[in-house]
């Protein structure tokens, strides 16, 4: 029975967990949850899972909460150091990090720190901090585990092969809703346009990335990490039907892949149960009936997102922190329709030409970034407007 | 210093196998060498690769031989037992098993019951006996390595997953130059059209293997012992470009493949110097350039050969080996033009209706059954012609 943590149980990747929680109950017992505001969905799951402990980041409604559910054993915190207290929590045998953006920086670095053993399926922390969140596991002996589909395809095409006969990396990226428009059309965008992507139903945040490719560049950044990768190994394959997760090309010219049908429940169920695999069985992958996958170069004029993350991955330091701050704040603004699908670029890269770069020694060298390129890129979009 | 010995060495495998030598001296050094009948090709690599022992199995052929390198230290064997004896030798690291057709099986089970490491880059050994073969490699606590490119991506797809996890496993097939042909022009096919291969440059015989799919069909019976798999689990499907060599799905839906530009050096060099891979460094495989993979169910009623492997399966004992011999001597007698393509599948459908299956019990069960059916085989071309 493996001891199970969620940080983020209320969104997507939280969902799916939970899923296959439910369907191995003598595999999983649920430990701990974290949500940040979303009480009533942690309600929920408090009742139909038994956590011993929960925490909300959002006090008030974390209060809301404890007034609900006077009757349930469960320890409700609050507040950051809430978070932190259950993401550390001495007894469990797994934590899986979902908290979508940078907000999973701090507790996901506390629980490595903690020596708990991570499965990370947000990539931010990663991208603010991927050589600390690193250093950090090999300190205390850990490894931090890979969630996200492209990564684990990665991880599960290493496995078994050497790591330092690897030529290249080849994340697949489907190339999202925008792939056929000119920049024209893009800048036409609606929101409801760029949250219908192709082939996965994931949270509003990571649909805009992929629509921008920004997504596809935050994971090049978090495959540095991950895989010990220099940036010129790691490469992007535009793919279209989203089959292929990724690819690793060996020296002798063999290239191993992972492929499945879009299903997170995949990908989360092999970090949770490692190296044992689930017997989910899901329908068979009938590439006969598929008829034929589709590649195409990554396109870098009309995608400038992927170019940005290479360059904040080159220049280092605080870099990469910078990138991604700026990206939250301008697909929040994009999503609450303050500014075009187009302006989110702008905003990262004037973000990005008003920073100066630090070198990255702490966790608050990371924070400090994160929030200058915050504040920077709000001004930006406030002059904008 | 690996000690290599091949056998087969003037085939198509041979020379790509002593490529890789050539290629990385340092690595490895040829011990022996066996051929058919090539007696000049032999004495070319002779005198580039300087074996210890060669072995001719054509004994006339191992006289001019002889007559021309008197000056060389070379041992030059010949017939069944010079052949054994090579195969056998004690100093050799590995046997790479590489005689087209039924004749590599006393020979290669010979060097596994030597207790020899064995590299199996010839399929109708295993189909004719592979029950036996993987017995005898157990008994000896040897693991017979694959070197055909669809079982060799199966290996590299079951590395660092586990056995017990496989759902299916899916050989590719390219269709070969018939795919888009109705029966009727099949009826009509020359034989420079049957040896038009799409994808891979091989010999005559698998090439024709190809063109009527049996190849296909031999590699799920080769399969079958290889990876120790029900037939239930073993599927085919056509991908006509042979970039992703094969697949193995997991019971979490998860499906690992291996791909790669059609070269036998990889396979090769693979099985050569496992677990590490040889810096071959060939082109990248450049799937944004190739554009798409195109996929499709087999179809039975147009290659009948593919009914007839499973059915062999199927049926056990001697059948397969049954199978094997009937398809050698079809495929000789259209190599020679004394029967049609489509003659093929009903030598080998009347040979195996005409035959009564007996219990594997021993090699001599296997060769039997193989005398026997060429027999058949012959008697159905003579009285059609």
């Amino acid at each position: 029975m493996k001891n199970i943590i969620i940080l983020g149980s209320t969104g997507s990747i939280g969902a799916s967990t939970l899923d296959i929680v439910a369907k191995f109950p003598n595999r999983f017992s649920v430990l701990g949850l974290v949500a940040g505001t979303s009480d009533e969905k942690l309600e929920e799951q408090i009742r139909t899972f038994h956590p011993k402990v929960v925490a909300l980041a959002d006090a008030t409604a974390a209060r809301r909460l404890r007034a609900r559910i006077v009757e349930s054993p469960v320890e409700i915190l609050d507040g950051p150091q809430g978070v932190i207290e259950v993401a550390c929590h001495p007894e469990s045998d797994l934590v899986i990090s979902a908290i979508v953006g940078g907000a999973g920086l701090v507790p996901t670095l506390a629980a490595i720190r903690a020596g708990r053993r991570v499965a990370l399926a947000n990539k931010e922390p990663m991208v603010m901090a991927g050589q600390l969140m690193q250093e950090e596991a090999h300190r205390q002996g850990q490894s931090i585990f890979p969630v996200d589909s492209e990564h684990s395809a990665i991880f599960q095409s290493i496995e078994g092969h050497r790591r330092e006969d690897v030529r290249r990396i080849i994340l697949t990226a489907s190339g999202g809703p925008f792939w056929e428009h000119s920049l024209e059309e893009m800048g036409q965008a609606t929101l409801h346009q760029a949250l219908q992507h192709p082939n996965w139903k994931m949270g509003a945040k990571i649909t805009i990335d992929s629509a921008t490719m920004m997504n596809k560049g935050l994971e090049i950044i978090e495959a540095r990490w991950l895989f010990d990768c220099p940036p010129a190994q790691l490469e992007v394959l535009i793919h279209r039907e989203s089959i292929i997760h990724s690819l690793v090309e060996y020296r002798d010219g063999s290239v191993i892949a992972q492929l499945g049908l879009p299903d997170m429940r995949t990908p989360i169920s092999y970090a949770m149960n490692y190296p044992e695999r689930l017997p989910l069985e899901p329908p068979p992958l009938d590439l006969g009936a598929i008829g034929k996958l589709t590649f195409y170069p990554p396109d870098f004029e009309r995608f400038p997102c992927l170019n940005l993350a290479y360059e904040a991955l080159q220049g280092g330091g605080t870099l990469p922190a910078t990138l991604n701050a700026a990206n939250e704040v301008a697909v929040d603004a994009f999503l609450k329709k303050e500014i075009a699908f187009l302006d989110i670029v702008t905003v990262i890269r004037r973000t990005i030409d008003a920073s100066v770069p630090q070198p990255l020694r702490s966790l608050e060298d990371a924070l400090e970034a994160d929030q200058r390129a915050r504040e920077k890129a709000s001004q930006f979009i406030h002059s904008h407007a």
